[in-house]
Formats: C-alpha cells, structure tokens, sequence
C-alpha cells in the first residue's frame, strides 16, 4: 500500500498497515474534511477486492439471510448520503502519554478525526429486507482484511447494539465525497456508524450478522476497551476493560492565527458529542482555564456531525496556555485535564484541549 | 403542607414550597429508596386534586385529543411498574458554592435524588391512542400546581423529545413503592421520564400536549439552564443557556464505616447516568485522586436507574480526601473539579465527588 491519493503533508505514523493523521492546521479549514486529508486507521493491509465477484452476506438471527452484489445493493435499496463525523477511539492520545507512558500503540495527536460526506443505502432498510428475529440484540460487521490481533491474524469487526443499528443514520456506504470508496478506506463497500468510534464503521465489509450479543471479534472483545487506570492491561482479563461505543464529548485547538482586531488572535478548531448527542457550546480560554468566552459555532448542532468553532482572543505577553472545552446537548462537559481520564491503552481523551502558547512581547 | 409521611430525620429547605433532602448516610441503605426518605423539589404549593373528578388531557397534534379519567387511563392501557432514578438537576449544588456563590437557589447536598418502583401506563401507549401527528416534535406536561416563577404565578411545565417520550420507559404513573402517590409526589398522577432531570417528571399532572417545539414554559424555556460560567445569569438572555434534559453521569460517598478487615473502612454510595447509558464502574480513591481502586458494583447496569456500590479502603493517618468517579455505557467519565462544571445557577455538578476525611492515628 501507498500513499496514492493522500496529501503528502499528512503525518505517516505506519506505512503497513497505513495509520495517517491529518494536521491539526489542516484539519480546521474546511466542515467537510477533503478525502485526501481524512485520517486513515488500518490493522492490516488493505485488502484488494474485485467489485464484480464482492458479495455482501447479511445472515444470523435472519429469516432470509441475503448475499448481495454491489449493483443488488444500489437496486433493492434507497441510496442516500448523510454527513457524518469519524474519530478513532486513540484520537488524542499523545496528551495522555506524556503523562504516562501507553506502550505499543501509536501516539495520535488530536487529527485523528474527520467528517465526510457518505453515500449509500441505510443498514435499517437490509436489515428490514433480512427480516431481523424478535431476540437479535446486536448487528456485527465482518472485513475482509486480515488484522495482525494478539491471537495472528483476523478480520477485523466489531458489532453495535440492534437499535442504533435500525436508527436509521447507519449507513452501507460506497463514496466518500462523490467518489468511489478510495481502497484505504475500505473499497468497495464500508459501514458509517455516526456517533460511534471508528473502530465500529467497518471497512471492506464481508458480513453483516445479526446475533444476540456483541461482538467476540479481537478488535471489540479484547481491544479497543477502557481498562482501569490503576493497573497495566491483564490481556486475560479482558472483561476489566469497558466496552467502547459511543465517541466521547471531545474539542480541539486546531489552529491560531494573528490578524484579529487589535492585538487579538483568531482560534479556530472542532468539537464533536457522542452517541445521539450534539455539541451545544464551545467555550475557550486564554489562560489555562482561569477565564472563559464563548466561541461561535458554525453550522447547526446534529448528532454523529462535528462542528467547527472560531473565537477571537486576547493573549497576554510571555507564555500561556490555551484550553478549549465543549458542552453537549446533555449538559455534560469534558473532564479538567489528562490525569482524570489516562488510562492504560489511551482511549477516549476527552479532557480539555489545552495547548501551551508563546507570545512576543509587543 | 406538612411533613406528614416524611422521615423526620430529612433536611428540610424549605417547607412552603416543601423541599427537603435524604441524608446521605440514610440513602446508600437500600436500592430503592423508601417513599418517606426520598426527596421532594416542589416549586409551589401541593394542590389538592379530588380523583373522581379528575381528567388528564391529552391534545396538541394529535388525531384524538383525550381526555382520561384515573379509571379510564387504567382500564384503556397496561398497568407496568418500572424502577427509575430521579434526581434534581440542582443536586450537588453545594459543592459548587463553596467556589463561587450561588445566588437564589437551594444549596441541594448529594442527596436530591431516590430511586423508587413506580406503577402506572406507559406513555407511548396513551400517545398511540391519540394519534400523535407525524410533524410532532416534543410532548410537553403541564402541572395542576401553581409555582413562582419570574413572571408570577404559573403551571410548573417542561417537554421532553417525542423519541424519548415513545421509548415505552416513560409512565404516567398513580404509584410509588405500592402505595397511591403521597401529595407532595404528583397524587394522583405524575409524569416519570428515566435517565431525565427531575423537572421533566412533572407532578399533579394536567395536560400531555403533542408540539412541533420544545416546552416554552418558564421552568423550562427560563430556569433549567445550563448559563456559561464566564457571566451572571441574564433574564433576558435565555437563549444562553443551555436546554437541560439528561442527567449527567454522577456519583457520591454516602456513607464511610469502620468495620473492614484490619485498618480499612467500608466505603458506601450511589453512581448515576445520564439519557440511555448505564454505569459501568465506580472507583474510589483514597487520596485525592492520586491513586484508585474499583469499587464492587449492586445489581446489574440499567438505563435510567442508579446503582450502589461499594468498596473496601486504606484510609492514612491524619486528614486526607476520598474522592469518587463513575464511568459509562459510552466510555465517559466524570470532570475532576468543581471549577470545571461551576455555572452561574449550579446545575449538573458532576465533578468528581470529593468528600474531606479525618482520622484518628491509631
């Protein structure tokens, strides 16, 4: 696998498998996140998959378990494109790790994110025409990738809970911006589960499985859990470690610039909620979290969608720190700082963004 | 009002309108709270309702306004009994005002909130009934009392989205514990909305009225309100504020016992969650929040209802600070600090609980 089709500013944590983060600087221009900037999250190589012969299996807890061809699936169903957020659950983990070490995962700044514009047909409308038992709890997603796991190598593949996944906003996308599916992404054919942890949008899609429980997939049952932060990870305790799924309430710095009125600063950068939730408030500080004005927002609040914020500051001379934080449409708001969230695998950072600035004097 | 039915043992706010408080140390006694130690936040006086004559109304956008006597909404509809939390969005205010004064507002400690077994319809069943219009929005209560509010004397009255409100945990209820509702508690009929503020679950009920809108009701579209922590409250201003509906993932120390193996104390208290999460863990720390330890969880996790943990804890020589955090269903944690979530009416303080210690050396 190469770079094709990725900015060549992007930062390269691993080639093989592809794990690339988009500049925070970058990151803030635009709502809809250029698929050329958009952060890649891999476990394997990326898979090579002939479109023709792909066949999609929805099967378990089904009355007509289905296998479906990419041009059955545009046919059968209603295609449409929704707007959704993506963040990788190790989205700001280098903050963490500067508190105490995370071993052996990769140290992603806070551009592990993006929004992209989806296009397909909504799991809710298969899942209905694979006529789900009255017992299913749970809908898991199986790639076609061979992951390297603790156990060799497995598809990667995870499961979200039945409702979400008849809520409608679920989709079986084959674009991303207008376009095909680029194979990084998860040619041919991907899931977008908005409100969710990447780890959940499964890309390459073998199979959709309709069961009881959760997923016993690696990637859900042993990885991808938030494990106390007063012990190491006991790989044979993986039930110690809470199930992820919903995305966290979480914002960032993206970028300051000079060129307010006065001596003032322009602060711009992103905040998103989790599960059904959306961001209601983005508020910012010039001094560490002594003071706090409110940051404007752009477009509306909707759930599974960031939204970008912009402020105008006041910085004093010398050193500082600026810290951002949002609140959601639950009236909950981030945790104060790293310590209160740290944990042993660096998932779910939703701490304040604070970000040390240096100032010349004028 | 009297306290007639109430413990005499709980903090009494105010008695006219009657608001009073379970102690902590009584609460962490049981997983459901007996009905004369649960709390009771009125905001007028406690109206007399005869129940022959009483009607619910049911009208707004719907195909079949209703209008409901007590025999008809128990024979037209399933009785259920549901467990569910209510808490006051003001609980734990307290602590708040010990860093910034909280002017006009009742210093609730940790303990506005109770868990009890409530018995009556669900309110998706009685909206089926009226046909709600496929535009509706929000289902708004409105109160046979009347509380005082800024522009004088009104309803008390709020709204909670249709989603939610056909959820099928959402009950007109008669009973608490068993017995009819006490008055100070809704007789004869009260709204109960698990995993919501308190203020939703409105008492003495009048009219279920299906809008396009949130509640314009003052104790909703005015009070209730989350105002950013960098200004005073403007009453003109409402829009400032931030819309409450969930509750916020929280937990307290309701009670520390001698009496564990050796040197240790049994450490006893609640953890909440918000909307549809559940809690999934509780850790105490005996220093501060230096270091942490889980504590043993009662009862399976549920939406909409506390749990009571417990823990076993080293407490040092001389004076020191325990300090209590839960985690939820999606991965969230509470924020370190009171200065963290301090807002200008004291709602949703879900800081980490922090309670000062002092102990004998031995």
């Amino acid at each position: 696998m190469t770079l094709a089709g990725k900015h060549p500013e992007l930062v390269v944590w691993s080639s093989e498998p592809l794990n690339v983060e988009t500049p925070l600087e970058m990151l803030a221009r635009s709502h809809v996140t250029a698929t050329e900037l958009f952060y890649v999250r891999n476990h394997g190589p990326v898979p090579a998959v002939d479109p023709a012969a792909y066949r999609l299996v929805v099967d378990g807890m089904v009355g007509t378990p289905l296998a479906l061809s990419l041009e059955e699936l545009r046919g059968r169903f209603e295609t449409t494109t929704v707007e959704a957020t993506l963040g990788c659950a190790g989205n700001r983990r280098a903050e963490l790790a500067t508190l105490r070490p995370i071993e052996g995962e990769i140290p992603w700044g806070a551009g592990a994110i993006g929004t992209a514009r989806w296009t397909g047909v909504r799991l809710r409308d298969v899942l209905r025409a694979a006529e789900v038992a009255p017992d299913a709890g749970h809908v898991a997603f199986t790639g076609l990738d061979a992951s390297a796991a603790a156990e060799g190598a497995v598809p990667f593949g995870g499961s979200i809970p039945l409702p979400k996944a008849l809520g409608g906003d679920v989709l079986l996308a084959w674009a991303m911006n207008g376009e095909p599916l680029p194979a990084a992404h998860g040619f041919p054919l991907r899931v977008v589960v908005p409100g969710y942890i990447g780890a959940r949008s499964v890309k390459w899609l073998a199979a959709v499985t309709v069961q009881a429980d959760a997923s016993s997939n690696y990637f859900q049952a042993r990885a991808y859990r938030l494990f106390p932060p007063h012990r190491a990870v006991p790989s044979d305790r993986a039930a110690d470690g809470l199930e992820l799924g919903e995305l966290v309430l979480s914002s960032a710095l993206c970028r300051l610039t000079e060129g307010g009125s006065g001596a003032r600063v322009v602060a711009e950068g992103y905040a998103v909620a989790g599960g059904e939730r959306t961001v209601e408030r983005v508020e910012i500080s010039p001094d560490g979290g002594a003071t706090w004005t409110a940051a404007s927002l752009a477009e509306r609040p909707r759930p599974g969608v960031w939204r970008l914020w912009r402020a105008e500051l006041e910085l004093g001379p010398g050193a500082g720190e600026v810290a951002v934080r949002a609140w959601d449409s639950a009236g909950e708001t981030q945790p104060t700082d790293d310590a209160g969230v740290w944990n042993p695998k660096g998932y779910m950072n939703d701490a304040w963004h604070r970000v040390p600035v240096a100032r010349q004097t004028v």
